[in-house]
């Protein structure tokens, strides 16, 4: 095929390139241009191939820039200043025993042939859980999309407009399908958002007892009998339609509608029951069930939860999605998690921001409704957006053609001798097989689809958007049926077996609202998504260097595997040979995690940082029962410590003895032991962040442990800071027994603008036995009878186990000494930014000794309100102005900043970002010094909008520029936008508006 | 596995929901809120499963939205307008013969089955296509973008200082790498880039005959003799370094560095004899050899060609990749192709934009240097990135891997028993075996390696960035070397051996401009991805109305196919078992696109519009001469015409012959009569566009072919506005006997900035014969020893493969009745556009009975100029203050402005771009009545950038708001932004730089 000319000449001499060659030189760092002469390297193989250079890709600073930080802080290396930072006593002195890097080309090959271990069988299993048509668009333009999924939680506002927007939306869709008054924008899953429920019953009539339908899906069950055991709640499961609630001692009752085997009940008479003695009426649904089905509202429920999911998020094995939470607005007060309002702005338009943040738990601590702060928010907008292009309309369509295929199925499954259980249904029947159930599994197993299959044999069957009438054919033969779909159809009328013919036909409207009946076209939600997109500031513009929340890249080779439909399209419930790549990758990393760690067991069940919080305190509390010392309940925090510590323990059942901190910052070891030799019989444990929350290595921290331990307590470290340890130093090494780990934070699963999080905890071994387990399938099941688990956490068995590979991609590609490179650079990052901040604003707390900071430290600008009226939110909202997201505020010290750059801002981010802080104290020193005025200042007045500074009017006593381009690198070419100016957050709350308001502004 | 309650309580009745059902309803079209009680339709299987509804999503106006369109025009149904639009002799009656639509879930499953009957082997066979390591952060944040992707042309550099950055940087890099002077912004591929450099020769020095080595690919000789064949020149193929240029009648010579079978040679002599001569010299090389190699100005090449695919772009089976061109500063003006420039804006910033466009085919028609309108935008931007990523250091550490991996084969091949014939190579050797070649051949099929094979029976081999130690080893097997890597490259130190050591070294730097050597981390690369995204006007913004060049959707789901593996690791020369895929998928689009325009055979190897008219002119040039009427050369082209008509008859060697237009747009058909009659002897072909580039569907289509006909000619009809045909009439039905088809235009493939393009041609099986062949894999293969090819068109068999699969999937998403659809409400769109604003500008040209336009239509200024000394670039520019794209600007009649909305773009955007154009006419108004100074008004310095509106300075007799927001739909939170002042042409022509200036703008 190839015709080529076979004839060759004989390279000529090369006469005109007279100058004799340089040494042979292998290739050495030296900037652009000619090579210089360096002895060469002998080859090895692995001098071949792609460069396994991912470490200088995730590293922001080159090593030359690296070299002149490391200058002017007075060190010669890497090793020199980490040495200096992190004490002695707890230095890991070798590599993490963890694979060599690979390079990011090498990477996707492995990854993909462990997906390719998963098997995507057709699963109507159903349980919460339900295949669908993730709409490829907003596949591509959300959920692949870093100016989406690498936003932060949306605490500024202004800069947030965007996704707050698509929240307000999904809130509304919430209210809108439920019938209820409010809702939140989103939790971590359905099982969760029901023991957050019924916590919240508990929590508004102080009654300690809960009924529990046992028509629940399982895990639901578990998850709430979890969380009431710790509470010290008493559960009843049965059957609600008999409850007595006479006895006034029920806090609240949950029921599912329809219900975990797919039949649809009225619940009226259960709920006027209970509503009648004082019973708050829960009900579990199911988003797409209500677009045919009366809602809840309509029975008198107080509040509705469930899952998202099947609005557009794929199965991933479990998760990320997004629960949801509803309720009366006279509860609102009482709900968990996040919820975005309506307020006005400087300018008195309309604007959205995160309403009654003084229930959360970073204000409240151990007296919050919940220790939730991670919330599915990247997963709760791709739900809402699936309803914004769907509309009501489609949704409907959707919901009939589910709806009409399970009727459809029902029937041909009836007429071919089974039986069918349900009598009103949606999409879910339950079948008492006419023939051996052997034989049907048999038989389903040779068409790969995995049903549910109950204890007494008979078979449940989910339908969802997916199915057609090839599946309904090959589903009929699989219940022993001659006929295809379309002759069962032929044979039926179905409309008068549907929801439609029944008295749960919905007859209320939804989605009313012009955004959900506006961008039906491709091109319509693409310009919808990028506008919204386009007002939120994200790792794509700049650095978001929030300390505690390790804004790192979120490099596309690490996101890839998400999408592979391996990953995506496995049901959790799925037997297990289905999911051999999930395993491997859980157990790979695992081991990878252990050894990071020195832990010696991994739990992915936990869905984020709080739940892992949550779920290793349980583990110790069942530890110490286990040990006879059940009535070991304290739990010692320092005050200084993340406010989910004490949120956490409160949820766990434990009390909390707060922990003084020293002037300089450090826990007051003084303190620490007085309370410990006080409370030495009851302590459980002690709660404590590594390196401390103020940003410092304490010198005392292995001492800390061995007290502790000393005292028959464990100590949970929290794992907020791992990324000033990977690679330096272990807790497991030093003394911890337990920590969860931020995947989402270190591990680089990006923010999502507030979600998904993910939290698996590390554990000594002592404590694996302690770990969760699950009803359906058992993540600790290798450890047979030895398992003593404390009971489920989340949904889904293995938490969101679809986002896993980010985080296997990330230690895969760096290796060891990329891992610890990364700390180290971490490091360097945050001292840098601190001298060179040094006589412009002071660091708060540095190491005693070194005066290092770890790998974040926090600005006192607490006296700028004296002398200039300037407070810490000033200047937060000042940055907006210089194109930056605002540090992390008033946190862990009320007034300061505190500032994480992470290893993945090169230099010359770091130095603008220290730029627009210095111009800014400028800014503050002219009016200290009485240049500018005390109330009309660009501090004050910040952020600026387009409005503002493109108005004919304009009396400021500062200038346009001033205001809109305050530094040389704000430039309009670069200039990040703020959408609304400063947000009034009272008023908002006064004025509490939480859906889409009238008038959405028009796009 | 699952535990389940399996005790069941009968569903209790509904008591409370006792209001009677409604009749059961099927779902209607009934808006939000409730159903309403349609007849129930009876349930058939194709109601089941994922909604066929991509026309829905394609489509911009929802049904209820056409109807008021409808209305307004006067007509109830799309039939009824397009009955009217659409002459009835020419219309088709039947729906078209392509399957019913797939939904967009059903047809990712069926591509990706297609694609994987493609074979991803490795391939090692070279011959200008590498596999390389694209960056995945790239791929992503580009080639997936649809803020990247779905760019038009940078025509309006105000909007497009993104991408025209990005190709600025291309063209440093080609200029660096080769030492030339000046580079254009991409072209086609390597071998019509070479053909480009020969007719530049042919143009500068007049001189008839060239001289081409023997030792350049083969797919280089046949394009550059199939382009010298119609233009009259010699070919010599043959040894340069024995070429005698004494006699001084060469225009060019054309060498490869390092030529075909990978040899490295000095070709200082050859210059030396040709430049005595006056013989220009042009040089193939390849970029990545050039990162260790003296460059081709240093033997003194007058034009350097290749490709850029192995920086950083996909195989995809051929394309689409970028061609390069550099030439010295003296040869600018012949230069073919875009060439972005600096010059400066109104506020005397510098800016960048398209530099002597003069030179371009839509200005000079039969005199353009090229027929090239289409570039390579995309993937020289990929490419770009490529190297801004990698910096010059990364480039030299990637070729000195893949150098000393060449090396190090060629030591072990050489060590047992095969011999070396290359002195000196970069990647690539020739190896003529030891053993039997067919048991090479046998070992490497049993790796799964593509080797390339040589007439001889000596085999080539060709080495890139991906190949590693394993993939050495292999080789090694395969060419019977019992040694691993690590064992030959211990025996050898192969530094002595490789182009370091040899006076072929570089020794002169490149990239060393800032850009090149800033960008190194993924976040920085991820940020500055976005920020030159940012500055373009996409259509994730808004519509882009340019008429003639359909910027419709591009669905996620039509790219995605694109992206996947098996279509784009396949090398265009592997065996064609391993590419059945493509097969299938070329064989069902040939199958579909030949339903719809009613030919026969469809030829893909044109890779752009432009090329397409020249292989179906060439097509009927060889018909001619088959059937001997060789003098036949004559080509009739409407004076309205395309500029790549005249440019694309003129380089198929055929005289051009203008034919004139009636003052109502349409083709004067007596002069036509006049020109036939008169040239009937010598009439080769009319080419014609349909409906007119004047956007009306012409009566006399029909009865005009037929007169060519009679006359012996052949008609080509200009497929750039098949989108007004598509499924309403076919070319093939009515007379024209070839077109070509924009894919890029009407079947969805994105404009990606500025190309790539797709121009596959259709043909009547009277003229298949002679349809484009090719040296390596023949796509005309199965018509054996019928083929008469006139030749070779690209360097591709099958042009741009990869991303064919685009429009295979918008047919086959659309289906017969959704592309019908699509057309209608083009026109319908068009139409309602023209309506809208009767009264503020006329629309120049309609139908002459039915007063309507097409798919698209002229608005005409031109009095404007005279009442207000307003021009057609003015309303462009202030176009842009309203955030929208300006129409096509003075074509096809000079002055006045071409809109063409497509059937993507919805109602409420057609309404928003009318209202903007409604309110601009209200400004010129202002002026014409005195209100607004003649000079300083809001057209004339439009656009109004930030700094324009943000400064102090504000001296203009109207406001920053009228300037910035002029109308209640341009918010702060929708303002697109340009980000310079209105471009200096002319000053930068005058001072031309088309390579990073010293200091670009940091970023």
């Amino acid at each position: 095929m190839l015709r080529v000319c076979s004839r060759r000449w004989p390279a000529l001499a090369a006469r005109r390139f007279s100058s004799p060659p340089a040494a042979p030189a292998a290739l050495e760092e030296d900037g652009a241009g000619a090579t210089t002469a360096a002895p060469p390297r002998p080859l090895r193989s692995h001098h071949l191939g792609p460069r396994e250079d991912f470490p200088s890709r995730h590293i922001g600073p080159r090593d030359h820039d690296q070299q002149r930080m490391l200058e002017l802080l007075g060190f010669r290396t890497l090793d020199e200043l980490t040495d200096a930072a992190v004490p002695e006593n707890i230095r890991l002195k070798t590599d993490l025993n963890i694979e060599p890097p690979t390079s990011e080309y090498e990477l996707i090959k492995r990854i993909r042939n462990v997906a390719e271990k998963n098997k995507v069988w057709r699963s109507y299993i159903g349980m919460g859980y339900h295949n669908c048509c993730v709409p490829h668009t907003i596949m591509r333009n959300i959920f692949e999309n870093p100016g989406w999924f690498s936003q932060y939680t949306p605490y500024q506002p202004e800069v947030a407009q965007g996704r707050l927007e698509g929240l307000l939306n999904y809130q509304t869709i919430v209210t809108d399908l439920t019938g209820l008054e409010v809702a939140n924008a989103s939790l971590l899953d359905e099982s969760t958002a029901a023991a957050e429920a019924m916590s919240l019953c508990f929590r508004q009539n102080k009654r300690r007892r809960l009924f529990l339908s046992h028509l629940l899906h399982p895990q639901t069950v578990s998850v709430v009998q979890t969380r009431a055991d710790s509470l010290g709640l008493t559960v009843d499961v049965g059957n609600v339609f008999e409850a007595d609630f006479s006895n006034r001692d029920f806090a609240g009752v949950l029921f599912q509608y329809p219900d975990t085997e797919g039949s649809i009940h009225d619940f009226s008479a259960v709920s006027e029951r209970a509503h009648a003695n004082g019973t708050l009426v829960c009900c579990a649904t199911d988003l797409l069930a209500l677009c045919l089905l009366r809602p809840p509202s309509e029975f008198d429920a107080d509040i509705a939860v469930g899952t998202s999911q099947r609005f557009g998020v794929p199965l991933g094995y479990g998760g990320p999605h997004a629960g949801f939470f509803a309720c009366r607005q006279s509860l609102v007060r009482l709900m968990p998690g996040r919820m975005i309002g309506v307020t006005r702005d400087a300018g008195g338009h309309d604007a959205y921001r995160l309403a009654l943040q003084t229930r959360e738990q970073h204000i409240r601590r151990d007296k919050a409704t919940s220790n939730i702060c991670t919330a599915q928010a990247l997963l709760a907008n791709m739900a809402s957006m699936f309803a914004v292009y769907h509309g009501p309309q489609g949704l409907k369509e959707i919901a009939t053609r589910v709806h009409n295929t399970a009727v459809l199925l029902s029937k041909g499954v009836e007429e071919s001798g089974n039986i069918v259980t349900n009598d009103v249904f949606f999409d879910t029947i339950r079948v008492v097989p006419g023939m051996d159930p052997a034989e049907i599994h048999h038989r389903a197993r040779q068409k790969e689809i995995n049903l549910r299959i109950f204890s007494d044999d008979s078979v449940g069957v989910a339908l969802d958007e997916t199915v057609g009438a090839q599946d309904i054919d090959d589903l009929l033969w699989v219940f022993g049926s001659k006929e295809t779909t379309d002759e069962v159809a032929e044979r039926n009328n179905i409309h008068e077996k549907t929801i439609m013919s029944s008295p749960f036909r919905r007859t209320s409207p939804f989605l009313t609202h012009p955004v959900f009946n506006s961008h039906h076209s491709e091109t319509r939600i693409v310009r919808y998504m990028k506008h919204l997109e386009n007002k939120d500031i994200s790792l794509v513009h700049s650095m978001i260097p929030l300390g505690s929340c390790t804004m790192k890249l979120n490099s596309t080779t690490e996101m890839m595997p998400c999408s592979f439909q391996h990953f995506t399209d496995i049901h959790p419930f799925a037997p297990l040979d289905q999911s051999l790549g999930y395993q491997e990758l859980f157990e790979e990393l695992q081991q990878d995690l252990c050894a990071i760690t020195g832990y010696d067991r991994i739990s992915f069940q936990p869905n984020s940082g709080a739940q892992g919080e949550y779920a290793g305190l349980r583990a110790i509390k069942g530890y110490h029962e286990a040990h006879d010392q059940g009535h070991r309940n304290l739990c010692l925090i320092p005050v200084s410590a993340h406010g989910t510590n004490p949120a956490s323990a409160q949820m766990a059942g434990m009390k909390v003895e707060p922990i003084n901190v020293s002037k300089d910052g450090s826990i007051d070891v003084e303190h620490l032991k007085a309370k410990v030799h006080e409370h030495s019989e009851s302590l459980s444990c002690l709660m404590i962040t590594y390196p401390s929350t103020n940003g410092v290595f304490e010198e005392t921290i292995a001492d800390i442990c061995q007290l502790i331990h000393e005292h028959g307590g464990q100590v949970y470290l929290d794992g907020a800071n791992m990324n000033a340890q990977v690679a330096l130093c272990r807790p497991g090494d030093y003394g911890s027994d337990v920590s969860h780990l931020n995947l989402h934070k270190t591990f680089c699963i990006p923010h999502g603008g507030g979600g998904p999080g993910m939290g698996p905890i590390g554990v000594k071994a002592h404590l694996a036995p302690f770990l969760p387990s699950h009803p359906v399938v058992n993540p600790m099941a290798d450890m047979g009878r030895h398992s003593k688990s404390f009971g489920v956490v989340s949904a889904a068995p293995f938490g969101s186990s679809a986002i896993l590979p980010i985080s296997w991609a990330y230690i895969k590609m760096m290796g060891p000494k990329g891992l610890r490179k990364a700390t180290q650079v971490a490091i360097l990052n945050a001292n840098y930014m601190s001298k060179r901040l040094e006589g412009h604003y002071q660091t708060l707390y540095k190491g005693k000794e070194t005066a290092l900071v770890a790998h974040e430290f926090i600005l006192d600008v607490r006296d700028l309100k004296k002398t200039a009226n300037i407070e810490a939110v000033d200047i937060a909202k000042r940055l907006m102005d210089y194109g930056f997201h605002a540090p992390t505020m008033s946190w862990p010290v009320s007034g300061t900043l505190m500032i994480e750059p992470t290893e993945s801002e090169d230099k010359e981010e770091l130095d603008r970002f220290c730029d627009a802080l210095i111009s800014i104290r400028k800014e503050i020193k002219d009016i200290e010094d009485g240049k500018m005025d005390i109330r009309t200042n660009p501090l004050k007045m910040a952020p600026h909008t387009q409005a503002d500074v493109i108005s004919s009017e304009w009396n400021r006593p500062y200038t346009r520029e001033q205001a809109a381009f305050p530094a040389p690198f704000v430039r309009a070419d670069t200039k990040f936008w703020p959408s609304v100016g400063r947000i009034d957050d009272i008023y908002g709350d006064k004025h509490l508006v939480c859906t889409c308001p009238p008038i959405l502004p028009a796009y």
